[in-house]
């Protein structure tokens, strides 16, 4: 027998089926697959990908005894639909489509409706009484076959219909009537037989056989070929060729066509839904021109039409297992279903529908996982903008923290708390934040930066809040001065409305409708769901009790980073720590002369010298304890019960000290210190590399006394709050740390301190010390230093900087060549760089159990909430991540799908 | 039979050697040893170390036997020494020393002339007549008998003398006649009486016993305690007890005591080498009141003693097989040696004695390059000052590059320049150097920086030229304006005289006298027994012919870097460079619109959009091309026949904009531009982190033409030397690489223009492409880096920045700390962090040769000429370390160490 080479699919049955992928493409083993489950698809035949390979390797031929199979399943088609090619009183007409293995949607060519001629347009006419239907299909073919199959530009039919319509005085094709448009395609005929040199061709067999070669033709395309390199879809023999018989929703009033979905998709609920028209094509259900009618008005007008349609969509829900988004036509009152596929969906019937398919019993919870996108999930959990409203774009940056926010521009901090205060909604405006601006961003609807990535402290801050933001907004110019901005040749000023989206990076003119969240019972049950199927634990990052409530709420199980920084900013205590920066230095000389003292007189005379260094800097420490215990009385309160890893400060002193002059002055004043004085100690404690600096666990070693206060605070407040009847559980995070010995010399501080507090009260609590691995070193020495840690938490945003050498404030520079000429296929900072920075996380994490086998170990970087680097966390072993209060429903959907994943 | 407890030496015989340290301690065993050896070292006995632990035991108790083994010992001792403990006709007189295992110096406690009474001093003085001599050694024994033994302090002792003299008339203590002496020691004794409670002891046998016990005593005093703690001394049973003959010199005319070496400790000749005093004793040598003889004049006055020391002399250089430094004595005409001991020499006798014991077969070449440290052939190649000269230190710094300079004081490159003209001799002071400083310190003799650490850019360039530099001396308080600079209560100013001392970093007022280095021959030969035994390659650091040209003559086998950057600030280049820098960003604008451009007519419009960026970027390139290669052609001449790596251009371009508006406004005539236009792009070009900013080959990424100027140029310049007959090995090196994928992109362009010059020259020249390995990522994927890299050169300056997350700018603010807290032995900077940073590197190695087996891997980082680094170097199995050029010898030699160390 011969090589088979063509696979027919009709009459309930196919020789095909979906497994055949390889051979038939995805359109033709789909084809199969539903006719072999007794979906009514129009019936045709594929001709295999492999046919594609044999007419290139013969240049451009077919290859021996095609043309007898192709003609053997065009007589099956024709007996299968009682019609011929070419036949005037029962005319077949097909379609014939490209179709590879993988998806390259747009990429090949189509031909519709092949099989018209001259006759068979008669033929219709006198079947159908409808001469404008057969001329607009008509004079549509010979475009199409024109234009795709014989290389005569589509722009050449274009003019000719022009010009007909500016004859006749309308402005659209429809209007056209049956006469013009017979008249149209006689021209179109004309400019056929002029650019392709020979006259339309009227017999079928000839057209189909052009339009295969056309499909083959379409696979080496310059797209076709440029969009599998871009793609990286290699190891394909061709093309399939689907020649599918044509069904027509138009050919009368017992003839009609719709979409329909298995469950709501808006909603999920589950109910047959859609919509469709008699007497209508596909397209012009989306043209919009005639209004579709609701699916269930179909039960009256086609009942049988009706109850099949529905029986078979409860059939392939089932087998599918998804909810299905189906094609129908019915041609004469016969039913026919041209697509089915997986329906796309809102994000909240997406978590309906999962969750209810759960209770269906229909799919398993480890699948329902997977029916919802972390995006979905980010969708519901912020406003976002009436998807209807008209959007002005004015400026693009970066998605930093998404969500939707409309106010009135402020450019800085103090105006955005000012307007606030006066009940106004504003957008904070800036160059780039700092840690001064945290009020004023707390106080604004959304924030918008000039420089920044995705992690600058804008984003961060932001994210952190659930505010939305655009960092990065390069095209943007701000005058502080004269408070306006300028894009391109816009000029917008304080007070001005705008518009952002935290999730597209869209930065818009005016004010556009807005969509609130709400969170359904569904999502709370799909929440459980993942619950149940995650292995990872989910924490949270917050620095205050709203935050940890909030997150607390969101389902986080404990804090795995808690910042104190932000705390030593808030209303008077600036001052405090200001006052102990100048003194600190003094301080640290003062220390080390009596450590080096000989005897006790000796000291005396030290501590004489150094009497009011002493009191300036220990004072303020002591003015900066009881706030510093009451910021964690109120964030243990918030956790009763659940874990908190509180971060040690961590930033350079820099960062407190004002860096303009006028508030140099202030701090002078204040002070009551020369303002050189203030002006030296800003250039001394300058740094070329704040990043790599004077910071973390760094200040321990040289200001034991700093950490020591804090971790007096932690304990006397977990104390307090214990004494209340609630559980705490302090985790203290010693930063920074590259070498063992720089912990150890921290710990033995603490511990040291902490056994005072102990002793003082009379009563003790349990604790733990840990670090963040954030310093490459730390991670390759990670054996080392888990002898003094009792838990790790990765720092990847500063090991991502440090071990692949990006300033995360600078890298924006050159990220975006990065990216485009594909070294990192994702910003670094967003998602984990798993091959390289995840090496060290990898190494890190096994070299640390090897010493401490119950060694804890998280993740509270910016990663931790990102589902990539989440399932990248989950495969390392580690026992939570730590995420931003919004990103934690996104982080336990992360989580379990990345338990089914990896399972 | 009873355990021994105390083994005798003395008559050519002793019962221990130099292998039972553990049980004779360090000083017994080696007595013991040499009286083995036949040298007359005065008879004794030790009690052993493990009698000292029963002591301690027993409550302060001898064991039992103990007193009839001592007694049985000092029988033996006086039939050796023909004397009687006590006996005034014959007297023994012995010293009672300690000595443990471990070397304690100056921890525990001796006892000197013991054996003194009222008696025998009537003997000394009838047998001597020198009453003097008698009263003078008496009264010091009382003196330190009761001090060390019994506790009675020195200080009452002490002010009975100072009456003495007081009423003497006289102020020094050998002033005092007989008789003065005489009443001195009777009040010393009327003293002793008082505070201990009890008569002086005149039986011998009750002074040695006290004595024995004050020893075993000061094994746990506090001070031997600490010190046992602080140098990690454990495992000890405690001190032995020497007991040994005391000699004298002083005894008469036939008696005599001197040092001696048994090479000149000056200049390594080998020569008899020492001085003597007749009738003295050995402090009479050191105290320098009699002018001692040479050792030559010893043949004449006592030929028989100076054939027995010159024969022992040789003997023991033999044995030990290292010059010797021993102390005689001679007592009525007997020879004894008191101390035999490795000689201190200095660097230069250090390198001829190495050689000519090599030459003597003494020793065989991998002893011999043990024999000169690497701190010694540092001193051979660096001017320093005359030890003799007085040091008026105003300052300390950090050592940055060794040698001594003297200058006049200047604040600028310019004012350094312009002064060296006038033929003055200058020192550059400023708060820290960049690039633009180069013609400066290049002129200057010596550089001061009051910021800045071992590698700052003053450090790194400093020890490149071989030019004296104390870095980082915080003190200093510069003014420009006023020219003058300010440290503590002293000012100086422009044109004062300055000295500085680049070996201990102190800066000294004035004009101190210097020293110029001079290499014999000696060195030379040295050098090749250092080449002889080194398993890794030398190169250098160099980035002119002037420096390539000295470190191969210092015996550099190639260059491992080659910077590029300097070369972009000569002269007239900094405007082409500066220029480019202005049009990049469009630059690259262009490109990526061309690149998105979908036809011809598109890209030609772009283009002409761009016409003006375009030239002002490419004919900048054009401009430098020429330059860079007559630079690379200078440096490729100077290395015929050897290796040459090149770096390409790594600093961030701001590097090379003017920082200051005067600078700026310069900058915006010359180009003619608005200053504005430079002001806002300094601006733009501002980075928080340049040390993780747009860098390296992130600069080829972004803007490859210009590592496709450099390629042309090196290749261009390497056929032209080529043709000159010379052999030429040019190797690129991409400097920042990060991940595989921007080495290969950066790779590819290289070669492709590489191929260009081919084609255009019509001839070829062998070539290698490599990268440094100086980001944490690369490190731990070197094994996908070195499918794209012939060749890894690990730069350890920036890999330890970022491993460690130190900014080596700004580290210097607490890496103090971290070192004076033992965090780190030693700055980490200057001494690779093994168990850190190295950890990366033998990381990196082992999985670049997995990969490539072949890999020629090495370290051009500032570690490359550090002696424990290279250690650390040879051990991971690289083939090369590159330093800079006054470094190689230090560089051979430690490699040389290294192969010994680890055979």
């Amino acid at each position: 027998m011969a090589e088979k080479r063509v696979y027919f699919f009709g009459g309930g049955k196919a020789e095909g089926n979906a497994k055949m992928k390889e051979l038939l493409g995805g359109k033709g083993a789909n084809l199969a697959e539903m006719t072999n489950l007794g979906v009514p698809v129009p019936p045709g035949f594929t001709i295999a990908t492999k046919v594609c390979d044999e007419y290139y390797k013969s240049g451009g031929k077919w290859p021996k005894g095609l043309d007898k199979e192709v003609d053997a399943n065009l007589a099956k088609l024709e007996k299968a639909m009682s019609a011929k090619l070419g036949d005037p009183s029962k005319p077949l007409l097909v379609s014939v489509r490209s179709g590879a293995a993988a998806s390259m949607p747009g990429m090949m060519d189509t031909v519709l409706n092949l099989g018209l001629n001259d006759a068979v347009i008669e033929g219709i006419i006198s079947k159908t009484g409808n001469a404008r239907f057969a001329y607009d299909i008509y004079r549509r073919f010979i475009d199409m076959f024109g234009d795709v199959v014989m290389r005569c530009s589509h722009d050449y039919f274009e003019e000719v219909i022009d010009t007909a319509k500016k004859k006749a005085g309308v402005e659209l094709d429809n209007e056209l009537n049956a006469d013009q448009l017979k008249e149209v395609t006689e021209q179109y005929k004309a400019v056929y037989k002029k650019h392709v040199g020979e006259l339309f061709p009227q017999d079928g067999k000839v057209q189909l056989q052009h339009a295969i070669n056309a499909v083959f033709g379409s696979w080496n395309s310059e797209r076709a070929i440029k969009y599998r390199q871009l793609n990286k879809i290699t190891g394909l023999l061709g093309t399939a060729v689907n020649v599918q018989a044509m069904v027509f929703g138009n050919m009368g009033d017992d003839c009609g066509t719709g979409v329909c979905f298995t469950r709501n998709p808006s909603t999920g609920t589950k109910e047959f839904y859609g919509e469709f028209l008699m007497n209508a094509q596909g397209e012009d259900v989306v043209a919009g021109i005639r209004t579709p009618m609701e699916l269930v008005k179909l039960k009256k007008i086609m009942p049988k039409a009706y109850q099949q349609l529905t029986k078979l969509m409860t059939r392939l829900e089932k087998h599918y297992k998804d909810m299905q988004d189906m094609e129908f036509t019915i041609q004469n009152e016969v039913l026919y279903i041209l697509q089915t596929r997986t329906g796309k969906r809102t994000a909240e019937a997406a978590v309906k529908i999962a969750v209810d398919m759960v209770g269906e019993r229909l799919i398993p919870k480890k699948d329902a996982v997977n029916r919802v996108t972390p995006e979905q999930l980010d969708r519901l959990l912020h406003p976002h903008f009436d998807p209807k409203a008209k959007r002005s774009v004015i400026a693009k940056g970066l998605p930093a923290s998404p969500g939707a926010a409309v106010g009135q521009i402020v450019f800085n901090a103090e105006a955005a708390e000012a307007w606030k205060e006066d009940g106004k909604k504003v957008i904070l405006v800036r160059i780039e934040t700092s840690p001064e601006d945290i009020g004023g961003m707390n106080a604004a609807e959304g924030v918008i930066t000039a420089r920044g990535g995705m992690t600058s402290h804008a984003a961060v801050v932001a994210r952190g809040m659930g505010k939305c933001c655009v960092a990065g907004v390069s095209a943007l110019n701000i005058n502080y001065a004269a408070k306006k901005l300028i894009i391109g040749e816009k000029t917008l000023k304080e007070g001005d409305w705008i518009s952002l989206d935290g999730t597209t990076g869209e930065v818009m003119e005016g004010q556009l409708a807005m969509v609130e969240p709400t969170l359904s019972g569904d999502f709370g049950r799909f929440m459980k769901i993942c619950d149940q199927i995650r292995k990872l634990g989910i924490r949270t990052n917050a620095d205050t009790p709203e935050d940890a409530k909030r997150a607390r709420d969101f389902g986080a199980e404990g804090i795995g980073l808690t910042r104190t920084e932000h705390m030593f900013f808030e209303g008077e205590r600036i001052w405090s720590v200001r006052q102990m920066i100048l003194a600190a230095d003094d301080y640290a000389v003062m220390l080390k002369k009596l450590d080096a003292a000989q005897n006790d007189s000796e000291k005396k005379e030290i501590e004489k010298e150094y009497a009011k260094t002493k009191k300036d800097f220990e004072g303020s420490l002591q003015q900066l304890l009881p706030y510093q215990r009451s910021d964690f009385e109120g964030i243990f309160m918030a956790m009763d019960g659940l874990p908190v890893t509180i971060r040690l400060l961590d930033p350079p002193l820099h960062e407190f000290l004002p860096q303009d002059k006028e508030n140099q002055a202030e701090m002078a004043r204040r002070l009551d210190v020369k303002p050189e004085v203030v002006k030296a100690k800003v250039e001394q404690l300058h740094e070329f590399n704040p990043m790599l600096g004077h910071r973390g666990c760094r200040l321990t070693i040289t200001y034991p006394a700093i950490a020591r206060m804090q971790a007096r605070a932690i304990i006397e407040a977990a104390l307090n709050v214990q004494k209340k009847g609630k559980k705490v559980y302090p985790e203290i995070m010693i930063p920074l740390v590259g070498k063992v010995a720089e912990l150890k010399i921290s710990r033995d501080d603490i511990i040291d301190e902490i056994n005072k507090v102990f002793a003082e009260k009379k009563t003790k609590i349990k604790y733990m010390i840990g670090t963040m691995i954030e310093v490459p070193r730390a991670a390759v020495t990670a054996d080392e230093i888990a002898e003094e840690a009792e838990f790790f938490s990765f720092g990847t945003n500063d090991l991502t900087q440090m071990t692949c050498g990006f300033s995360r404030d600078d890298a924006g520079k050159f990220l975006g060549d990065y990216i485009y000429k594909g070294i990192y296929s994702a910003d670094p900072f967003q998602k984990l760089d798993q091959t390289g920075v995840g090496k060290l996380v990898e190494m890190g994490t096994k070299l640390g159990r090897k010493t401490r086998k119950s060694l804890k170990v998280g993740i509270c970087g910016e990663h931790g909430g990102e589902p990539s680097s989440i399932d990248f966390c989950h495969r390392v072993g580690m026992n939570y991540v730590s995420c931003s209060p919004f990103r934690v429903p996104i982080a336990r959907l992360a989580a379990a799908q990345a338990a089914v994943r990896n399972a």
